[in-house]
């Protein structure tokens, strides 16, 4: 399908929700390919069903700090340029280019880069939400390799590198990003057609699109949008969805880590049942209610505010804020046994194991 | 001239003593040269009058904290895979190889590629003692850029980079290797022989064997060592010699920071002129007496054991030691206009001028 600039607000909104808090704010993204779109015309996303199974693929995004992200801006070029720069090392041409994350801006990242080449985004990302770490792509979980990767900042520097594995991988990266000022730009995980068939979520980019239209939709009414919601995901690998509370935020622990945004978010429920408080490692991680957990990763928890449906980055998220929050199951492809020890609680140092939601 | 097994102890001992305390305890990077030469026969150092105008000179050593690299040990291939790359990068060949600098343990890592590739390390090096920033190196203060870099680990993670300058390029190598788990290897600055020729310090690596053949020769009579010493250094391009002074540690205080060494040492003067105290950032900043500035970067400052006269790495003093501490003139390349604001005390971020020693 084409993509026009006007069908990007949507899809900006729809990858903010998805991003469970993370995945840094798709504003600025959606702004430099609307801009980009004006010059090259429409950019063409592809379903994994239209992709040959002989094509290179590879991925491109921003690795770093949601909120670094903020206030250092991209000149625009970097997904270009590390594309370019991974494909040079190789000698190969890629045919198509794919998202890391669904999530937050990087759903719109690979168009920078893929509109200036005039090659399609696939319909499909390696997270099927976002997660902080690249060991968590899907990609690399069922073997795809994040080596080599090339990483780039808006000067230019940069280069290819090769890591043992990808949590390795992932640490190199993440210093790299801080020596870049917070985050850096990154090309990897060069795969086949028929590997990113087989190792990545389908159908993610539309999905995005398809439920940002529906909170712009029905602004103001929650309760329609929560019926639409559920309507839109029946159909998909996503599990059930449900309304975890509405409240007003009260508490918020908010710190720049390692390279990554963590904190704690209280909110306090309209409805008496008492604080709901959310665990951060750059996304929603955890939902507990008086200390009973009602959700956690890899299902998906996002916040919205209650009146405008607007999603809220976890960077994002202020003292009186009164919001809605949202459990949805998973994707299949993260609660296989393969998946849950690197995306489930235990992935993120918690000491227990994944309950699905409800 | 032919270097064997043997000729490495003096040129070890040199190095730790032209390494004014930084540059890495040069003892497993000379066992495994040792070890080497066994193998591949005599490794050969080669004058800068003998390197015709038009060869490719390619830099290489270890770029991290000495103190790591006393408890991580490389596997002695790092080097010659941090060449290849580069040179696989740049499609040259190298003719020869220079060290970072005389000082420690990057004296003779270059010797860990050369023998294997059959070619010469060159008598020369960029610092003419030890830094701890690659900015700092001649090579880059003269205009050889030291970009693009080939950075290695033990495991060959690792790949090629380029930084917009040297200053930026050494807060991404210092990252990176900070990930690696505190050094990692680097081969950059690729020159011609002309260019070799004009940015380095020329004849220190033999010069780091006669000074290493006198502390061996005059163990135990530090009077003669300096009179020999001081005759050395007469005919070279370094300064003059003086003993700022003798005495034994009393206070000790040293932190790895951000990938470097860093803290103070004093030392109580047997003559009862009061506390030698020396400012350490890997190497040894600046000499204080009771208040009072001695010698101070670029100067070098060495400190012995006053009976073997061992030269005492930064991170290898320890409280109760008995020291001689010396001062010696910069080479002339250290001291012009173009290289003090780089290399002087406000290059290390002290508030005044260089003052050269006496």
């Amino acid at each position: 399908m084409r993509i026009l600039a006007d069908n990007l607000i949507p899809m900006a909104t729809g990858a903010a929700f998805l991003a469970t808090g993370g995945g840094g704010d798709p504003r600025y993204a959606r702004l430099a390919v609307q801009a980009l779109l004006e010059t090259t015309g429409p950019a063409e996303i592809m379903t994994l069903a239209d992709l040959p199974d002989d094509s290179s693929v590879i991925s491109v995004g921003m690795s770093g700090s949601p909120s670094v992200g903020i206030e250092k801006l991209p000149n625009g070029l970097e997904p270009l340029w590390a594309v370019r720069m991974l494909e040079d090392h190789l000698e190969i041409k890629a045919d198509a280019l794919i998202s890391f994350e669904v999530g937050g801006g990087n759903s719109l990242i690979p168009f920078l880069a893929a509109a200036r080449m005039g090659i399609p985004v696939l319909d499909a990302d390696g997270m099927g939400r976002a997660f902080p770490e690249m060991q968590m792509e899907t990609f690399s979980i069922y073997g795809v390799s994040g080596s080599p990767m090339a990483v780039v900042d808006e000067f230019g520097d940069g280069g290819v590198l090769t890591a043992r594995d990808d949590v390795f991988g992932e640490k190199l990266l993440r210093n790299i990003g801080l020596a870049m000022g917070g985050e850096c730009y990154c090309a990897q995980y060069v795969m086949t057609g028929e590997e990113a068939k087989r190792v990545s979520v389908a159908g993610s980019l539309t999905l995005a699109m398809r439920v940002g239209e529906q909170i712009i939709h029905h602004r103001g009414n929650l309760e329609a949008f929560l019926i639409a919601l559920a309507e839109t995901l029946a159909p998909t690998s996503y599990g059930q969805l449900q309304l975890l509370g509405q409240g007003k935020v009260v508490a918020l622990d908010r710190q720049i880590v390692g390279g990554y945004d963590q904190g704690t978010v209280g909110i306090e429920t309209f409805d008496g049942r008492g604080r709901l408080e959310l665990l951060v490692k750059n996304e929603f991680l955890v939902a507990e209610l008086a200390g009973e957990r009602l959700c956690m990763v890899p299902d998906l928890i996002c916040v919205i505010d209650v009146e405008t449906l607007e999603p809220i980055p976890a960077e994002r998220v202020r003292y009186g804020q009164r919001v809605a929050v949202l459990g949805i199951g998973a994707p299949g492809i993260l609660t296989t046994e393969k998946a849950l020890p690197v995306v489930g609680p235990r992935g993120f140092g918690f000491d227990y194991d994944f309950v699905p939601l409800g």
